[in-house]
Parts: structure tokens; C-alpha cells; sequence
């Protein structure tokens, strides 16, 4: 390997140090670039970007297929909006970059998240039963003042998201709506980005500020630590109260509209899928969210450069016809350092074409994820959208199983130590989700660094016995890990 | 027609009243609700978003073609960064949103353009001439601090654009690429969405803070009224000696790079799509950009609804495979009301299917441009691509008419101001675009509340004679008119 390509290339483990690793792979595959001037906001370079493009597009598909419409709200709330529902205020105030006051105008708020933006308008659209249910959703940048450390895509002060903010005319519809929510994360994060997740019923003291509950998909990333991706919140009746979001039912008489929202963070998936699916080369990017799907490297001396470069086209031009996103590298580097290149940023196939490879009428083909090269016939290029698909299944099946490994059953304390030292979530009867649970919960933290981060949120699992920290009867089964 | 028609739509018409005809048609077709509490921000509402998103995917499809690539920045732009570039700041500073600041920290500007955001990771990323030409662009919600009163999508203190910075090695390559981004302004605005629009080239008094020259597409409104849409400016290299931009060429010698910004405002260009094709009835949405390309209407009785419901879903699904956008309404409204809310959203093409249609095997197609009411055969159901193109090119042509006979060539004072009390765009020959030319455009701007918008950006037209003004030697053709 040239000095190069060392420089281009990772000199860290995933295994042996993933945050060392994690800070270069996303310096150097050029997802992102951390100079920028201001504490905690971060610069998305073009393969970011267009990684970041291709998920919301996905991800909004799957919206709009379930009813919800896109909006832009403006970024700026007023402070009064703020104050409007008390425990959301609580909750966010320390967190919120203000404006400098303009003369005889009120204070003003980059907004956190929407709510307090977009619930004074709900007042003013929902008039009637007949306007229910109300779907609608942001793609939004959102700004939280972070005290913590951030990190690039996990924790940052500026992110990219959607919110979809819903009204129902009763409570039924609108939990329904928030198993609907944790549907399509099954659907676009695990299904098409390959990123399995706990979707989990936080604990009374941890749900969202202004929630009646809140259920968040649990990822947990390589150094065995939980990040939470999207969560999904009933509001209950709480903002339509302070909004005054109200409908007249078929009866003529008027109710407090039930709400719901959901948050996808998609630069912090981004930094889920980086992580889990990346390896010691660099970036395995899955083919649905992949800049590029196919690298197409010409291999040519200066006799046959036209004609290679010509029928390299003309493949190119095949894969194009299949609505695949195709480059053709013919830039001055070598073979070597351009198969390097393109496996630092991750692209799922590439495809060598040289001179034997023309006089066979055959195709060199190298898979990103295992690494295996092998020939393959031009007429098998109409294959590749099969491919494609088998390539995110395998990135889903690998890492389903890394998850799948990672949840142990306790009984108690010992048990729950020990496994949480191994990188396990641990899954442990417990006391109470509620306030008697505090107790516990607080044990947990202290002796193990660790929190309950609830009960699984789709399906309602049954305890046998006693809480594994307190002894005392067990009403659920809760699930406990270290996070981020 | 019925007092519910009535209310839902315009009671006003656009030749008579353009003003008030603008601001209901935003209102009653639910593009925008200006009653956000904050002055000068407005929501923009499922129909105006989707309008805007696909508007953006159209925009960034070209750009990406001419090899553009997306890229994210921070929201947030230290004061030290803008005071780099003396002219910028200067023409800046009073438009900006500053954040309350942190102690510790700098003092923050909402970016209102994103150049001194931008170019100092530019300087990071360029170190040679194999590294150029850089061309990036971001969408992006920017921030003005308008003191003006603002119109909803055509002046806010927030609005949606694209802005797109390039780097060469030569002044000639940024020539070039100030020519390839009037291109690309002809290719999607006129050609795709049906705005003609004069490349003004601005006089030095009128340029771009930060710019060696402008050129701006100016496209006239119903009023007669002039706004200026998406701007192309050569920097030159002032930001690049600024922020220390500089790279290597073949020889090795080190030079400032040569910059350009194209910035593309979707929002402000919706509204001029939705005010030069609106119409009396309503929206009349390019079928490029709406939300919904064809309505299809069920008229069924209580004997026949499943069979035409199920009839109806088979239609659309033909449809859907030709890739288009289409929506059953199958709500509980009366035909007619359902026409008109079509009318009013401006779909282009509306398909009735009843009783009749059934028999016939054929449909009533309703066009919304030509409000002309046909049969069509089942069978010419996979004509609506071709369809959608025609009603596009329609749209277009009936623009460039409007906009052909509003400019007329005016010799003298006299002249002038008959024409633009015609509400006409006037050619003048001009005796300077530089210094010298600011009396003679005082003038102008004092007896005819009128600006001299520039000169032809994409070709030399050489005048022949005496400035229209001040009798001295003409050097140039300006175009004269009244703006917003």
C-alpha cells in the first residue's frame, strides 16, 4: 500500500476503539468536517449530504403513504408560545438558543421541535370532526443549546428531522397512530436501513416534556452503548388544552382534539447506520441510501483507453437504465487507489473492466459488505436491483444478529452487573414504571452507570416474580443498558 | 352556485385587483396562512410544501447534472466571519437576525446568505488545482431582517432557496459558469415551469455586496411590476483573498481562486408560478410541479358507488404506473363542489367517471388551462404524460406572449414615461452602467419611481445614439421598469 493510501485510509479498529474509529471514518469518507467555527454545529459534506437526501426521501415516503403531508413552519417561537404548556417549557428551557429581542416585537426561539410553532395553527385549521384526523409533518432543522459533549451526527446543537405532528377526535385513534409510528420505524429504519431497534415505553420520569408517554426505538451501537433513534409521543390532551385545539364531534358538541408526534432524526440514523454497518475499510453505506451504488472502474493502458472507456459507458448507461446511481471513476489514480477510495465510502458494488474482462465478454465484481470478488456475465447486469436487495438484507441479518446476542434475562443485581460489564441490555423484572419505581431506577444509576430504559412498546410482556433490585412484586418487564 | 362555493372561492379578479387577488388565492387554495405570530414569517401549507419540494427536486436535479454537489451548513455564522469581507458586511448587516450571545462564545448571525459560512472550510478543502472546479450548493431555509413590509413567498424574513458557491482556477471558467447558471435559470424556471424572465445584468450600483457583477432574472408580474428571481454573481476574488482561499497550479505557484453564487429562492419563485398562470378560478399549477396532477371524480348514486368506486381505483392505478400523481376524491362533497376545490388548487386535469362514462368506455377529461370539457377513450389513458407536457408548453407560451409585448424601446423622457405608465418594460440607450450612469438613474427613479435593472446578461447589445436621459453617448441598452 502506498503512503497514500494510508492517509486516505483508516489506521484504527472498529473492535479496539470504536470512537477513535467513528471520528475518522466520518473525516475521512468526507461525511462530515468538524472545523467549523462554532462549538457543536458540524458541516455535512456532499456524501453526507446525499446519504441525508436519500433517507428523507425514503423516509418520507413512507409518510406521506400513511397520510401525513408535508409543511414548512418558520424556525423562529416566540417565548410566549413557549409558556403555553407548562411541563414543555420546563423541559426544553435550558436547551433553547434565543434571539437578540428586537424592539416592541416579542422574544424569540429557534425552535427546539415544533410543537409550540405549530399548535397555535392547528387551533385555527381544526374546526370540525370532518378535519380529523390531521397528519402533517416538518423535514426541519432543529437546535438544541447541548451543555453535554457533542458528537458529530449523535449529539450536535444543529440537526436534520422530520416531525409529524397528528390530531385525533379520540384517545384510541391516537395510540393506535403511535403504533403506527413505531410501524414505519420497523419499516424504513430496520427494514430498509438495517438498523434494529427496542422500541421502548420510557418511564414515567423519562418521557418527553409535555407527554403522556413516550415510546423511542433503542439502538444500540457497536461500543454496546444505546443511542435512541426515533420516538413517538402521546400527547394526550395536554398541548390541545393550552392551544386550544378543539372539534365539534357529529353530535355538534365540541372536544379537545388527542395528539401524537414522532421524530425522526435522520443525521442521527445516519450515525446508526455509519456505525453499525461499517467496517475496517471504511463506510458500508446500504444500497437504498448510497450516493453511489455502483463504482465502475476502467482499467486501461494508453492503446486501448477509448475503447475501454467506451464500453464502460455503455455499462454504465445499462445500470442507468435501471434507475441505479452509477460513477464512472476514470480520474487520474491507479486501479488500486480508486478500489480504495470507493470502499472507504462505502459503496456496495463495484465493477472492473479491463481488457480480459472485455475479451470474455465478463465483468470483475466486488461486494462492499463481504468483500468477495467474482466475474459475472455482462447479460447478469440486469441482476443488479436483486442485488441491491440482497446486499441490504445481508447488512439487516448481520446486524440483527449482533442485537439479537446483546439482550441477556436477569434475575438480579449480580446477574445484572455482570451482564451489563459484558455490553449486554439486560432484561429484568422491575418494581414500577411510575413514580414507586424512582427508587430502583436511581440504584441502577449509581451502581451500574446504567438506565431502565423501559418496557417493550408494541407488546405487553408479563413478569413472573419479584423486582430484580428491590424484591418487592414485579409489574413489569423492563429492559436496562448503558447509553450515550 | 352555492354560498359554501362562494366562500371557499376568489371574489375578486386578477386583472381588476392583482394585489388582493394574490393574497386570496395563497389563502383560499392553502398554499400559505399568514397568521403565524411572528411578523414577517408565514407557514406554508401542505399544497405550497409539496409544491416547493418538488420545485427543489426539479432545481437540484439540474444542478446536480452540471455536477453541483449537496452539502448541509450550520444555520448560525459568527459576527468575526462576516467582518472578513468589508463590502459583504456593509450590505448585510442591517438585514441580519443576531442570536442572544453565550458567554464565552461569539457572537452569532442567522446566515442570511451563506458565503462567509461556507468559504472558510472552502479554504480547508482546496489546496490544489486538481481540486478544483468546486462547485457545492446547499438547500436552505435563510433569515432577513426585512424592514420593507413583506409578501407572503415574495418577501419574508425567512424564505427556502437554494444557494450554489463554485471555485475555479480561472476568471474565464467563472465567466462561464455566471453564463451556465443563466442556463440552468432558463432551463428549470422558463423552460420547466413557465417563467420568462431578461438577464439583467445590474449596474455597479446595484450589484451584489461582495460582487465584481450581477446578473439577475427579472420577471415581470401581473401588476406590471418587476421582481427579480434567481441572481448569478462573479465574486471575482475578493472573498477568496478574504478568507484565504488559494491553491496550487500545475507549476506549482499559488493563486486566489476565482468564486461565483447562484442563488435560487423556490419559495419566492412559487409565487411567481402562482401569479403569472393563476387565473379567475383560482391556482393553474404546472404539471411538472403540482402536488397532484390529475383529480379523479366518482359520480356515483347509492345503487352504483362500489362498482364505480372500484372502476375508478382501476383508472387510477393506470395512471400511477405512468408515474403520475393522482387522487380519487371519493369524499362526501357534491360533484360540483368538488370541481371547483380542483379549480381552485389549479390541478391541470380533472377526470369525471359516471354512470355515462361507464357505458361508453370513456371519461370526461377537464383541462384545467383551456377550461375545456372532453371525452377521452380508456384506451388514451397512457397519453397523459404527453398530455402533461402540452398543458406545460401551454403555459409557457401563453407567459412568453404576456411578457413579449410589455417591452417596448423608448428614445427620450417623454417616451419613457408613457411606457411605463403602460405598466411596459422600457429599452433605453443609457450613457453608463458605471458611476457616471447614478444621476441619469436618479433621475429615473425620481419622475418615474422607476430602476434601471441592467443590461442584457447573455448577449451585447450595442446601442446606437444618445442616452435616453442626459443626451451624452449611450454605451449601453439598459431595461428600465417598476419593481416590488
Amino acid at each position: 500500500m502506498s503512503k497514500k493510501q494510508n492517509k486516505e485510509g483508516l489506521n484504527v479498529k472498529k473492535e479496539e476503539n470504536f470512537s477513535e474509529w467513528y471520528s475518522q471514518i466520518l473525516d475521512k469518507a468526507e461525511v462530515t468536517d468538524l472545523r467549523y467555527n462554532v462549538k457543536g454545529f458540524v458541516v455535512i459534506r456532499p456524501w453526507g449530504a446525499m446519504s441525508i437526501e436519500n433517507m428523507y426521501s425514503i423516509y418520507e415516503k413512507a409518510l406521506q403513504k400513511k397520510g401525513h403531508k408535508p409543511t414548512f413552519f418558520p424556525v423562529v417561537i416566540p417565548e410566549k408560545n413557549f409558556k403555553k404548556e407548562a411541563s414543555h417549557v420546563k423541559g426544553f428551557k435550558p436547551e433553547v438558543f434565543w434571539l437578540e429581542k428586537i424592539k416592541g416585537e416579542d422574544r424569540l426561539a429557534l425552535r427546539p421541535t415544533s410543537e409550540t410553532a405549530m399548535y397555535q395553527m392547528y387551533s385555527l385549521w381544526i374546526r370540525s370532526h370532518r378535519d380529523l384526523p390531521l397528519k402533517l409533518y416538518q423535514r426541519a432543522n432543529v437546535f438544541r443549546y447541548e451543555t453535554k459533549a457533542t458528537r458529530p451526527l449523535i449529539r450536535a446543537r444543529e440537526f436534520y428531522w422530520i416531525e409529524a405532528h397528528d390530531c385525533f377526535a379520540t384517545r384510541k385513534e391516537a395510540d393506535a397512530q403511535v403504533q403506527q409510528d413505531i410501524e414505519t420505524t420497523e419499516e424504513v429504519m430496520h427494514q430498509q436501513f438495517g438498523i434494529p431497534f427496542l422500541p421502548m415505553k420510557r418511564p414515567f420520569w423519562d418521557k418527553f416534556a409535555g407527554a403522556n408517554y413516550t415510546i423511542a426505538a433503542d439502538v444500540l451501537m457497536p461500543d454496546n452503548k444505546i443511542i435512541q433513534q426515533p420516538s413517538t409521543h402521546l400527547l394526550e390532551q395536554s398541548f390541545a388544552k393550552s392551544f386550544d385545539i378543539k372539534f365539534k364531534n357529529e353530535e355538534g358538541k365540541e372536544n379537545y382534539v388527542w395528539q401524537t408526534c414522532y421524530g425522526p432524526a435522520i443525521s442521527r440514523i445516519l450515525a446508526s447506520v455509519i456505525a453499525i454497518h461499517g467496517d475496517d475499510s471504511g463506510l458500508v453505506m446500504p444500497f437504498c441510501i448510497s450516493p453511489i451504488q455502483v463504482a465502475i472502474i476502467p482499467i486501461y493502458n494508453k492503446e486501448n483507453k477509448n475503447q475501454l472507456l467506451e464500453e464502460t459507458e455503455k455499462i454504465a448507461n445499462i445500470l442507468r437504465e435501471l434507475d441505479l446511481k452509477v460513477e464512472v471513476d476514470d480520474s487520474e489514480k491507479r486501479p488500486g487507489e480508486k478500489y480504495h477510495h470507493w470502499e472507504l465510502k462505502g459503496v456496495p458494488f463495484r465493477l472492473e473492466i479491463g481488457e480480459k474482462e472485455l475479451k470474455e465478454k465478463s465483468l470483475t465484481l466486488f461486494t462492499r459488505d463481504t468483500k468477495v470478488k467474482e466475474k459475472i456475465k455482462l447479460k447478469d447486469l440486469e441482476k443488479f436491483t436483486d442485488f441491491g436487495r440482497e446486499f441490504d438484507t445481508r447488512l439487516k441479518l448481520k446486524a440483527d444478529g449482533f442485537m439479537k446476542n446483546k439482550i441477556q434475562t436477569c434475575k438480579n443485581k449480580q446477574e445484572i452487573k455482570k451482564a451489563l460489564n459484558q455490553g449486554k441490555i439486560v432484561r429484568a423484572n422491575f418494581c414500577s414504571m411510575e413514580k414507586e419505581g424512582i427508587p430502583c431506577a436511581e440504584i441502577i444509576e449509581k451502581e451500574f452507570n446504567a438506565d431502565v430504559r423501559g418496557t417493550l412498546g408494541n407488546k405487553k410482556e408479563v413478569p413472573k416474580g419479584k423486582c430484580a433490585i428491590c424484591n418487592k412484586t414485579a409489574t413489569e418487564v423492563v429492559y436496562i443498558g448503558k447509553s450515550y
